[in-house]
């Protein structure tokens, strides 16, 4: 294997690990803040640093699009040009294909689509999405392959979990292996557990480095997810860093993560703080709600982030009003310090054995919500 | 006088001097960056001070409107609501009333107008502008005058500077005095030397903290300006600040420093930010234009900023062309950050009495523009 995984302690099915890449370490469970177009949204990346977040996400089909690869690739590399020295993953670019509803065609070989930006026509292959990703320099490349509609019958999953098998082979014969330089698998199947084994067996025929868990969050629902991962992640090699794709709200991290995931990525923290959503330890809030006008107190007054140490409730709440780029980005900041500051707590929720007493409380404090008395 | 201002050097009419108010010091000549709505937009504030910037500019009419001044007062005032610990000026509210044509309605006592958020009905007079401005909390208070609109007869320009000098008045038997605290105010008269004059004298008569010349940069061009400026910053007290409002360009600030002006303010840099237009040592440059995209240089080798000193070319305009937040947060840094040098680079120049060589080497790289080759 390519890259270093240690995994220190568990609590139940969670594991608390360690992954060793070429632009260095990262805690886990860990949660990827998402860098779509090169950029966390709304955040310098020396902000993105300070949340504590050790990995970002970037998005082959974005980039491949605009700027493009080899252009990202002669400026020196993904890393260097959006100005992030710690690791990156970079997806496939599968996912954001298949969400190209009408607008992308599927054959034995690849994708055909056109760009949501020109209307100019792509194409995107096994071979292609893992030399962009090299192109990136992604520390964690991501097999491509293609993310089952949800729901889908027993045969349509098998068909295109299948096909995903064969893109994984692909991907891994495409991949150079280089040290700190990882390669993940996705395995796919739907929700039938049959298929989500079958997966998980032809991921470990091919070796990877890690493994993902795709075709979920797909509008299938946290009880039917989370129905999913009492199995899926046992399927995957216990040895190995298992990454739940696209996830989720914080009460989906806590769940994944006590059913064996160790990774998640998802666009929430960062949309919601373009939205005037706030992610609390007393759950979410709405801060463009009236209610919050002449609040004197910090968002969230356990939160050592810029947004709840400078300032009132009040003025975050004058800054969404007044459609202030300030709003923007210190809700931000603020949702992905939460969400970082939560991964840390199950860290330490883990190594203390105490996960299950952890996640009494977090559940406890979330339903608290946005009403308490001024 | 309730507030220091020493005069340490001067070079021709250009004076290097050191305000001291109740929030800190003010190296003059100073450029105040323009904190609208209680935050200069797409900025934090410790980026602020991170760009040399000691004072900000607040506006009156804008915050009366939201979040409302009685609101901030109950919230500690402007410098907590917002986070800045250092000097803010406060405008009166004349100029942006002024700038509501159609929509606001003038007697001889003050003014009444349409809010632009909601249309609701609002009044401001010299008494309540000062009020506000007490409520916000301002180290610097400006007089409630009327901005004699351009052109206007010699007639029109003596009748509208009239009814400003009877509002300074008023402005200053309403303004409480408090150690640190000051009240500046507004020279009117149109481009006419004798009603500048005239101004100048009823205001000396009234006795203020800091003279403002009011009136210009509404259309007159940069050669009427310095034609006015060229009697009308000498008709001012020469042992008190001289504020210039609402100006400029990189060459109008030079140019008005060289006619004995210490202080400015304009949306110009932060606005420009925001709509890819970068302010350069070789002069202004476009972001968005292509030919950017893959340039591997800083946008100014010679700044210090973030933006300069983290990104390409290329990056910065692929930010722009992405409609990505951070692209407007960067390049308004990288605006101020400039504003701040060149005003730091006139202070130095002004002390080693060479502001005419300074303004020489300005004037020849400006000309430089956008166009030397990769």
């Amino acid at each position: 294997m390519t890259i270093g995984f240690e995994i220190s302690a568990t609590d139940g099915k969670a594991r608390r690990g360690r992954m060793s890449l070429a632009h260095g370490v990262v805690d886990t469970p860990a949660f990827m803040p998402v860098g779509t177009a090169a950029t966390v949204k709304a955040m310098r990346p020396e902000s993105v640093a300070e949340t504590g977040a050790q990995i970002l996400l970037g998005n082959t089909y974005h980039l491949m699009l605009r700027p493009g690869a080899e252009r990202i690739a002669e400026l020196g590399g993904l890393h260097r040009f959006m100005n992030w020295d710690k690791p990156i993953l970079t997806d496939s670019g599968g996912y954001q294909v298949y969400s190209l509803a009408g607008r992308r065609k599927l054959d034995a070989d690849g994708v055909t689509f056109q760009s949501h930006i020109d209307g100019s026509r792509h194409r995107l292959t096994p071979e292609r999405s893992i030399e962009i990703q090299h192109l990136l320099g992604a520390d964690i490349t991501m097999a491509f392959d293609e993310c089952t509609p949800f729901p889908a019958t027993h045969d349509q999953a098998a068909g295109s979990m299948r096909l995903s098998m064969r893109w994984a082979g692909r991907s891994r014969a495409a991949f150079a292996d280089r040290d700190g330089h990882a390669l993940f698998g996705i395995q796919q199947g739907s929700t039938f557990e049959d298929l989500r084994a079958e997966s998980a067996e032809a991921l470990r025929g091919i070796g990877f480095d890690g493994y993902a868990i795709g075709g979920l969050a797909v509008g299938e629902g946290q009880e039917m997810m989370f129905g999913v991962l009492n199995y899926a992640a046992d399927q995957l090699p216990a040895d190995r860093p298992r990454y739940l794709m696209g996830v989720g709200k914080p009460s989906d991290l806590l769940g994944a993560v006590m059913r064996g995931v160790d990774m998640f990525d998802c666009v929430l923290p960062t949309r919601s703080g373009r939205t005037a959503q706030a992610f609390t330890r007393r759950g979410t809030v709405n801060m463009r709600n009236a209610r919050h006008g002449a609040d004197s107190r910090p968002l969230d007054a356990d939160c050592a982030c810029p947004a709840c140490t400078g300032y009132s409730r009040a003025y975050l709440h004058h800054l969404i009003r007044s459609d202030e780029i300030l709003g923007a980005m210190l809700l931000t900041g603020h949702n992905v310090w939460y969400y970082q500051d939560l991964m840390a707590g199950m860290r330490a929720a883990i190594e203390a054995r105490g996960l299950e007493a952890f996640a009494a409380t977090f559940h406890e404090t979330q339903a608290l919500g946005d009403i308490e008395p001024l």
